[in-house]
């Protein structure tokens, strides 16, 4: 039982520490792994190799129509995975919630049809088996990191995590709710950084680019970056998406839709198709300038 | 349907706005009610009322001899409910973590000796019903403030609620996930502010008390404060007690533990039994000078 | 030569210590003098005694007949020390910077009339002499915490100096700020907390009341709190400055305009002179229940 | 005259603009000029062209050998522009306080040696025409980015000014700052991104990099970036010098020593040489990548 070291670690709240000179990450550590964690999944997509991982659909499912015509643009302009929330998270109770179940199946179509793998969030553990059913990855949102009883369900069955950074999360918090799901059996875990809150006002968040080359210090475990909810602003998503694969992220997970200034979820964040287009060509050169490819 | 008029919120990000002008609070706020909410428990313990709210306890329920020691202790004091933490949200998977079901039966026993309301906190949709037979008063902890699944399900049942602020919420954040309670059912909704992450390093967060006027402005629900969680230190609690109670609060919220040194969480913060009573001599006299009682 | 310590403390960057177990703070520190300091100015003022220090008068000195009708007013409802602006420091080159020197001599008119010391903002190195000339305390403000030749300046002459907190300092930072004045020869120093940068919108800045017992046990300084930079709101002065004094503060420092709504700086956060007779009574209240009297 | 105008935004605190809409920026905003400026130096060197601009050298010059021995490595690697602190700004009165006039003459010296142009920072208006002689570029540091009085001192001469960006300030706060500076007289203005506070522990600042490409949108200043202060930490510079370089920025500004772990000041996070000259190969092919040469 490690408890003392661990309660150890509480009582130093606020100790700058010497990364995991104190054993606090176990699996997660490369300490545990020195070799990079890899996860394979449909149509030969790897996360966490020398190809970066491209994540990319709407923020939220809200119609078949506008779901397909999205999906297919960003197939075609080198997407490799299909983000679309089904479930969503909402600060007031009074706004669109998501289509839930629908959205699944309508996620599923869009498996079927590009032969993409596909990720969606999940929020409770009561729906983590009916999520894992329809989608390739899991989603935890920033809201959840620190949703101990639902990193421990998405613990136990072996479908693809990916663990958004909680929006005030240490880098070692964030390690340890990555920890909460490995130690509980799964090991295939993709963290995400997706912005800090600050006293920043122009942007919506602050994007920490930083934690990238912290986490390849200490972790095994690959780590993609969100431009869309760190900045909350399109034009930045380009400009961020390239800092991002410069700074060693594994891939980066961007917003599209056909039209934002008609989305039900984070218009102004989301690119046009011809803006994803675009990342995608400016991305491709600056993944070759570090080694990488798209 | 809301809905455009709380997208545009989302929309606006960063915008200060009159408060509530746009009428993003609608149960919770004082438009919709200008007297203010009282809850009533056992053994005539009312919560916003002038009489101040005194909860302390053990962080976490480790065994029964601490825990009833404990309690009688502050109940000799004037505490007027028993938290103690049977489910714990611990940062690390390693940590202690409560001794759950076990933990709450013993809450009932403390109950049934001392004649006290109890409040523990609540950690998964699924163990709502579970907690709510055991105690008088549900807590979500500050990681699930954001936790609407969780919000959702508490809000059907008639138990009131103590929802502590998120450690970087603001406050639209923390009135809108009251909002979902209440619009859910249950209208017995207890706010709490218990510091929130800021550069500071001396303390464990920022306890921020000026959250306190600004809910009375804004919403009829009460508010307490922790200083226990806020300061993560025994020798700032009593100040900051002191405090809480002078900008308004309805009461505070405390942990005791009989040997701190040796307590499996938060020993640091936890008041030794003599502090405690020093802390109720004290902030009775402050009390009085707000107009208020313990 | 303590050189190699303090290289050590900016080398931990990060880690929270024992306070002042590294010995960092010297002349500051209850290690040096556990008396409290007391700082004796005309009529009899003393700042750190049992009796509350009260500093009310504009944000900015605009005009003769708006000044002493202001302080006439603050002095009738108990104010001991007189607040005003000559120099400003505004964010916007285009913004009013002041009367300058003609504002030196309006204060100097008020302390003829009131018998009251008075208070103002040095801004540059080059206007030491002249403002100290005039008045009998110089107020270091929150932009120039570290503008280190600016204390060293100060820290060279007798007037006692009141150093604002930086808006993103930590307690050490704040502390060796006064070091740097004590060190140089000047040990009548008065702390003022004002509010840190947060990611609040509501408020300003963030009130860090937790400050006022920190510095209490660190150092043998006064502290007094500033609720109006610090909220930023009129109506949410009030309880905080019964909370600072409620945590341990040994005074405030408030903003009074006879016309808020036409101030040329911070109208927002000035209190009407009927708002400031009131706060002294309730303030009085609360100052008796923690054994000061104001 | 704006006043009522800057008044206005003054009152707004907390309010997100359309950028610019308001008009706050005048003489630094696009809508002024939206030519990009250039700023040109001995040497052939120019700030703001295709050409990165590489500012290398020690934290703290501290002796004619350490000195030399530093700018002629880094020149040979392609540094264009040499930096090295005379006056520094330390937290402790009782740290390493620099060279003074002595450190301004080892950089002359530097200047004839390697025929590059020079930056130093200039902490008080004292100072002001004592440093512009003996450098090509005055430095305002982090501290000083609201020392009013010293920004318009600045403005009143030619030489340029590299402004850093306070720890905790807006972009709208930045850009008031180097309105400061143009308005009274001096166009020649570099910003400098060198991180923001926040709650990470792992760094010692937050590098925030949306703020080039929101400056490129909002002005025609260069912009640069100085990832050794915003880390703290010698292993994640080159990662965020190529972070930076690819989200646009100008250029960089890096510490180098040729014994980190003997310097006098910020040792962690100064390069080796060797690690300059990677630094230098790598980020040639980023630069490439997004348009740029260095």
């Amino acid at each position: 039982m490690e408890i003392p070291k661990l309660d150890h670690l509480e009582k130093m709240h606020g100790v700058e520490r010497v990364i995991n000179e104190s054993g606090i990450f176990k699996l997660v550590s490369k300490e545990f792994s020195d070799k990079p964690t890899k996860i394979k999944l449909i149509n030969n997509v790897e996360i966490g190799s020398k190809k970066l991982t491209i994540i990319a659909g709407p923020c939220a499912i809200e119609n078949k129509k506008q779901l397909i015509k999205t999906v297919e643009y960003v197939k075609k302009s080198g997407a490799t995975i299909i983000r679309g929330g089904a479930f969503k998270p909402r600060t007031s109770p009074y706004s669109f919630q998501g289509l839930e179940k629908k959205g699944l199946e309508l996620l599923e179509r869009v498996r079927q049809i590009t032969g993409l793998p596909v990720i969606t969030e999940v929020m409770s553990t009561e729906d983590v088996k009916l999520v894992a059913k329809y989608t390739d990855i899991l989603q935890i949102g920033t809201r959840n990191m620190q949703n101990f009883p639902l990193l421990k369900k998405v613990g136990k069955i072996k479908k693809p995590v990916l663990l958004k950074r909680g929006m005030s999360a240490t880098i070692e918090e964030f390690l340890l709710s990555a920890e909460y799901i490995y130690s509980h059996g799964n090991p295939n875990i993709i963290l995400c950084e997706r912005g800090i809150r600050t006293f920043g006002k122009m942007t919506r968040n602050t994007l920490d680019l930083s934690i990238v080359p912290l986490i390849k210090q200490i972790s095994h475990l690959p780590i993609i970056v969100d431009p869309s909810h760190a900045t909350g602003k399109r034009e930045l998503i380009l400009p961020m998406a390239k800092a991002a694969i410069a700074a060693g992220a594994d891939g980066i997970m961007v917003e599209v839709h056909t039209q934002p200034e008609k989305a039900l979820v984070d218009g102004n964040q989301s690119l046009r198709p011809s803006d994803f287009s675009q990342m995608m060509t400016e991305i491709a050169l600056v993944a070759k300038a570090v080694g990488r490819t798209i």
